[in-house]
């Protein structure tokens, strides 16, 4: 069944390392890893061990530490790295090569031929080290490689029986959601294997595209905290969550969803980045209510204009007062949390005033609130008065 | 044909607004909209009159200024709103009546055969005053409506013959291209009037969701700067061209692309907003090239990582050196944009140093081209002693 089997492959220490400020001293990279495996990520991709002596070293310091997830590194399709792959104890390697002709004449300069001999002789050497390692055969570029020639290599690497699990990529961000789905339907038909989606997000359809693949039969789909990757990254960890919980709560039911924003944070200080203000769940507007429609609704049900729960990640909602579009439901919620008693005509002439004047300049909380203790106050005069 | 007739409804001055921190003054609205106009957008929705005065008095500003595009503006179902639109000049009237059961029951109020009757009079009154308003009819939350009740609605008011133009909305930000497909596809089969798009980014499936309408047959698509809107908000401008752009150049040949830099940092600089890291076409990583493999390629032919042309927007790419991730294809591009005459083996060795260094802490590129500038000056030096 798609979705209730699948497990996210968490590349923010290999993809996400690929990102402009992202540079991981081991300490976080321990730190990151713990998160993400407190949160319940199934599986931890990691650079490859061949890109410095510190990748390498840091992948054998998280090997040790025993985490539920599985650790993966990610290499080329050549011996030499999956010698030192090997080597360094991790649970699964991810070997990626090219084959669109783009990346086929300028990144290793080989035919399709080639990269089936070269797929062979390099999972042959990798099954006889490791009999029991996790393997993974990905084209690179996937969606503007031809189909005959993607075919051609899952079809005859799937023969050899050496790998557990096929992916596909969508390296420039150019794939369609019907793309996605018609090339892992037919890789899931075809082959019997897992199928893995890594999907860039160049024109903004990362999410839909992992979730197509899922959706077709994908078994594993790769992430980065807040997306970040090569260019502006890959389908964000967030972004799928809040995807797959919208389509059915219980499929997201298996992670730590509270510790979301704490995830996200820790990344956006570790790169210098902000998180930014549209983000899925954690950016700061997620959850702010603004037009008067929107507010007076929300405040009977918050089903009205939510998917999703704020309190299911451990965050609030919040319902903007102090501008133009306000209407008085919002104001009367703001003087009941203050613990005003205000009549429903008192509430609205201080929504008068407040729509006054904010449609000049918005207004502050702290403006409001003197606004509504004003009020209160005269109330209370008049009562007084009235009592004499 | 799907996509090659196609309008964008830019709601940054409606659907903007309701983002929290934007309230735009009547001289920002005017230069909003004067941005937009030269970018190319075909129709401006704005904020409704009903809201507050002073939105009433800048739509006048606005209509009065004769720009190409038309000026939209966004109403309740209310003979009262309809009255004081059509006061201001505008050249289209967008309707919008809630009808999923959670809207019908705390926004409104109303069953599926008051809204139909509330309809009519409506639309009849509008089309009484101004037989050639563009009049728009969309009913709100529409992908939690139940298709039967959507249905009475459309065919009913459609029967009235008034309207130009039907409405979705995926207002919570829950559909999927393929509901969004298939919902377009039938009203478009059912009522052959123009359908436009209007999506949430709750979920991450804006821009799917836009494309998906477009190719089911939606002529029509809001968007607003930056996705800015109620929430996380809509479909961003610049991502729905970077969706476009990548399926064929040609769907947004008619736009001022180079304008869309400005565009976003102008409404980024209004809300006190930065312009997110990740964003589509402006966000600070978005030509950014890291992994060695990558600059290698891209050094090479831009097109094998990069599925948008930075100069199509007037930007430029950039190739990240100082990491632990870089090669030494970078390095010499870099050495040739220095003037420097370096042998291979000289930039070998340099990429050697760079790569080491930056295994504990990253490089700034004065750094590298200290580097580089000591390697030729070691250069210089041994052909002046092995010339002596």
């Amino acid at each position: 069944m798609p979705f209730n089997q699948f497990s996210i492959i968490e590349s923010t220490l290999r993809e996400g390392e690929q990102f402009n400020t992202a540079t991981f001293t081991t300490a976080q990279k321990v730190e990151i890893v713990g998160l993400l495996d407190d949160f319940g990520v199934e599986m931890i991709e990691m650079t490859s061990p061949s890109a410095s002596p510190q990748s390498e070293e840091d992948i054998r310091v998280i090997t040790r530490q025993g985490y539920k997830a599985r650790i993966l590194t990610h290499i080329r399709c050549h011996k030499d790295d999956a010698r030192r792959a090997l080597d360094t104890g991790v649970d699964g390697l991810d070997i990626v090569i090219g084959t669109s002709p783009q990346l086929m004449q300028h990144s290793h300069g080989k035919n399709i031929r080639q990269i089936i001999d070269l797929a062979a002789d390099v999972m042959g050497f990798i099954r006889e080290q490791k009999p029991d390692i996790i393997l993974r055969f990905s084209t690179e570029d996937t969606f503007r490689s031809r189909e005959a020639d993607l075919l051609r290599v899952y079809l005859a690497v799937a023969d050899l029986g050496l790998v557990n699990r096929f992916g596909v990529a969508d390296t420039v961000g150019v794939a369609t959601p019907n793309q996605v789905y018609a090339m892992v339907q037919q890789l899931v038909r075809l082959t019997k294997l897992d199928i893995e989606f890594h999907g860039h997000n160049d024109s903004g359809c990362a999410i839909a595209n992992a979730t197509a693949a899922l959706e077709a039969g994908a078994t594993h789909i790769d992430t980065t905290v807040l997306g970040i990757g090569e260019r502006n990254g890959i389908t964000p960890l967030g972004g799928l969550v809040a995807r797959l919980y919208t389509l059915n709560r219980e499929y997201v039911r298996k992670y730590k969803l509270t510790l979301l924003p704490q995830i996200d944070q820790k990344i956006a200080d570790i790169c210098d980045l902000d998180i930014p203000f549209n983000n899925y769940i954690t950016g700061a507007a997620a959850f702010i209510h603004k037009a008067g429609i929107h507010a007076k609704a929300v405040l009977a049900d918050p089903t009205t204009y939510e998917i999703l729960r704020p309190e299911d990640f451990g965050l609030t909602r919040e319902i903007a007062i102090g501008h133009r579009l306000t209407g008085w439901n919002a104001v009367r919620a703001r003087s009941q949390a203050l613990g005003l008693l205000l009549d429903d005509d008192t509430v609205r002439d201080v929504t008068h005033t407040i729509k006054q004047r904010a449609d000049t300049q918005p207004l502050t909380l702290a403006e409001i609130d003197a606004l509504l203790q004003e009020a209160a106050g005269r109330l209370i005069v008049a009562a007084v008065e009235a009592g004499k």
